[in-house]
């Protein structure tokens, strides 16, 4: 997978980025790869990530403060955890210039817009967003700058967002590679919920539970996972910040899904007590279905055990 | 990943696979690419699938019944359904030698050992097993040769098993790659409970709620499932007789372990609800570990995202 080649002349004048982890790092990588902005500002709150990212030499400027960070800018993507959205909005609001379009990554979006209205000044460009990618990595060396190729983002622009500024932020997306669709803050946050916030929080119970047993050693789960719990390892090893923030900002949509998942899984658990052999058989070819759609769309490998090398 | 080199003599002298899947047919490419048997024989039976295993050319035999593929065997291993065991013992039976070892590759092991014992003849040797290792795909074509390689194969060998037998077992699966460990069937019915069966029917219920949300279409959550919901489409595209099999034979284990996994994720959604973020937090960086350990010991890789190529 490979970048398109860079632009004659940059999209945005001033692009900051805020919070220098996975995606921030990633969005640094493929803006400069591809020239998307004239001047590519990087800020993190914490002095050693903004030291990393100066020694990556993935922006043009490591900024010391939020103010100088955001001074100027034309376009600011915060790419903090969700719970710290608001203050870094706090942060940076009095040192926007007016027209500047503001925008994040964050998982949840009714709770970062609801976060960001509140300490952002009148006259900047409020436009959530959400790029749907990611690894179970974290911080500024695991970003790459296909990250975000072939994979979707996400915008949910309030009522009343200014064209120009929306075709500006979905602009920067697509140059990243990325598809865009916007839909409202309350949909995103219900798909969401079941594309990926309740399989996280699946995954991060089976781990526990797994790790709680006491008949069965830790070593025994570590040792026989290939048979299906490894899989369940990986999202479970994503950064807890970004996750807690997740549930406790997307309570509703998660609860609701949860309730759902976890009525389905006690029906099939009397299914199995009641050995109703036919009902387990139906659901599972179904399931099969679904892992061939998203074949067919490229948002997964076709490969055996996703082309997974041995360890 | 690269076999060992073939054998100066082989393990076995006649060596029976009966059931030419993914798993079977792994047998018999490993067995082959490593001279592991002097007379290699393939049974299954659907008529498709033998004339399958013949085009591919990964037996020295494809019988037409069961008694001729297994008469004078030495080894023969059962590689259906669960569901199957019973029957293809009985069918058989009969026609063993004295003296032959007769095992199996079943996802359960005490449901497996009671139907081969009901059907088979004193004088055979019974030894259940458990190779853990797969893909989610199915069939004779499915298979490759290095399948096993650094996975562990399971082996639960009844009260007063023959050594020689035990011994003879284990060398063909330590030929074909894999680590060997003994246990007892009730033990190895747990443990693959919680690293195995749990988490298969989590993942083929999330997919079934995912695709029953009114609220949100199927489409959605097909092009968003990079948000982690891909990762549950893998395994819930196993084979689904397989897996209908394993649950229906593994009842108590897989009811008492989805009862702990209940009980853990209502803590959890409770814990959401009332914001309870350091709960969260803790368990979200308690699991990371676990996954740390099982790349450790060589049974995941550490490549970021599996390394799956992009679609």
């Amino acid at each position: 997978m490979v970048l398109d080649p860079p632009l004659a002349s940059p999209l945005i004048g001033r692009l900051a980025i805020i919070g220098i982890g996975l995606i921030g790092s990633s969005m640094l990588r493929a803006a400069r790869a591809r020239k998307l902005a004239g001047t590519l500002v990087a800020y993190d709150g914490s002095e050693g990530v903004r030291a990393r990212t100066g020694a990556l030499d993935i922006a043009d400027l490591v900024a010391a403060t939020p103010a100088e960070a955001v001074a100027d800018a034309d376009m600011v993507v915060l790419c903090v955890p969700v719970g710290a959205m608001g203050a870094v909005a706090e942060m940076i609001g009095p040192h926007l210039k007016a027209g500047a379009i503001v925008s994040d990554v964050g998982s949840v979006k009714g709770a970062v817009l609801n976060a960001l209205r509140a300490h952002l000044p009148e006259g900047v460009h409020v436009i959530p967003g959400h790029p749907v990618a990611g690894t179970e990595y974290s911080g500024p060396d695991a970003g790459f700058a296909t990250l975000f190729q072939n994979r979707w983002c996400i915008l949910t622009p309030p009522e009343g967002t200014d064209e120009a500024a929306l075709a500006a932020l979905s602009g920067l997306w697509t140059a990243m590679g990325a598809n865009v669709e916007t839909m409202s803050v309350e949909h995103h946050d219900l798909v969401l919920a079941i594309t990926s916030h309740v399989p996280h929080l699946i995954a991060y119970n089976i781990v526990g539970t797994a790790a709680d047993l006491e008949e069965v050693t830790q070593s025994e789960v570590i040792k026989y996972s290939a048979g299906g719990f490894r899989d369940f390892t990986r999202i479970a090893a994503s950064d807890p910040t970004m996750w807690r923030d997740v549930f406790l900002n997307n309570r509703e949509a998660v609860i609701e899904v949860l309730g759902r998942f976890t009525e389905d899984l006690i029906a099939l658990q009397r299914a199995i007590r009641w050995a109703e052999g036919d009902k387990l058989f139906d659901l599972f070819t179904r399931t099969r279905a679904i892992r061939r759609s998203i074949i067919e769309i490229g948002q997964e490998t076709a490969a055996p055990d996703f082309g997974r090398e041995r360890g």
